[in-house]
């Protein structure tokens, strides 16, 4: 399966196929046709074949794709067939949401620990996980296999706790706090700016009348 | 000032913009040349210019940026330089985490109400502001002039409470909900599918020797 050099535009795309197939899968649809998913998804159907063809296509000119097949191989791509042990540093408010996220699990993604600086949360636990303290950080992610390291705190704390996770196994950051990580090339970052997104949608409701090109 | 047309791709980095100028500001940095900004930003010197001209441009040649009127200025084209009243629908436990980020606030982001369904959670106070049950969400939205709702709904809620909101005077619509809503063009709706991101970040560190296209 050929899939080197693919666009940014497509692996934001791809969790989307995803989440509607598993939508489809849930009311039971076993095949749809590009143009139908076109409609649904509201993409154009050229788009979808466009995408899917990174991969090596998944469809029969004229049969449409078989839902289930679909959903697994965009599954496989997504690195879904395997499980992702993830630990979250940073046990406030948005941290201990996460942490309550079961749904994550159903993914694949397995939460082993989650960390604070907080002598008051010690011991404390979520979902049957007891909030740690970070002296041990290192050694948890070896010898818990650590793949991703969550980062819900505050952006002041956030360089440290990078060049803390620099010399560790992690291969990838899910960054929510509100600044741009440094870190060395090997280490994966997905950042979350949760403002970032509010002022965009701030900066839409402002010019809502003007128009946005592609 | 000449902001019609203005590309996806921009409007994605302005909020970015401006969080780099506001660490300046932090740091009493008064002047900053585009070169140094792309440094620091991590994009070209001629991507920045590029950018800030879609509004009229900002800089002097050779003079660089004065921090504080460039930090402002795209504050102002971001809508910050006005109070957009939000309220918040589920006050499960993201709920209550974005409902307790008073950062929000300081942006211009004012937290008028938290609604759920959940009669236990009826009164329950954040911030000193109630939980209140969803029966008066539409007057609520017109006598506090609410703009904005954030969704933190389950999916399966989501198209109901959409619904509920296409006949309110809400302008944007901050979605949680792990599923595209249905709205009319009126109302603006920026995502935030945190299981998507998750997903991306796996791809990326299922596929990390092969190289992303831009």
């Amino acid at each position: 399966m050929e899939d080197r050099g693919i666009s940014q535009a497509v692996i934001q795309r791809l969790p989307r196929y995803y989440r509607y197939l598993g939508d489809l899968l849930d009311n039971e649809v076993e095949r749809i046709s590009s143009s139908d998913l076109s409609k649904k998804m509201n993409v154009t159907a050229s788009q979808i074949r466009q995408d899917l063809n990174n991969f090596g296509g998944f469809g029969q000119q004229g049969y449409g794709y078989n839902v289930k097949y679909l959903h697994t191989e965009i599954g496989k791509i997504l690195g879904l067939d395997e499980s992702h042990n993830f630990i979250i540093i940073g046990a406030g408010n948005l941290g201990q949401a996460l942490a309550n996220y079961s749904s994550f699990e159903t993914s694949g993604f397995v939460l082993k620990g989650i960390f604070d600086v907080n002598p008051r949360l010690e011991g404390v636990s979520i979902r049957g996980i007891p909030i740690r303290m970070m002296d041990n950080l290192k050694e948890f992610i070896r010898d818990n296999h650590v793949e991703i390291a969550v980062l819900t705190i505050p952006k002041t704390k956030a360089s440290d706790v990078a060049d803390l996770l620099s010399d560790t196994e992690i291969k990838g950051i899910w960054n929510f706090a509100h600044t741009d990580l440094k870190l060395p090339k090997s280490i994966i970052v997905e950042n979350v700016h949760l403002s970032d997104s509010l002022m965009r949608l701030s900066y839409k409701i402002g010019h809502s009348g003007e128009g946005i090109t592609e």
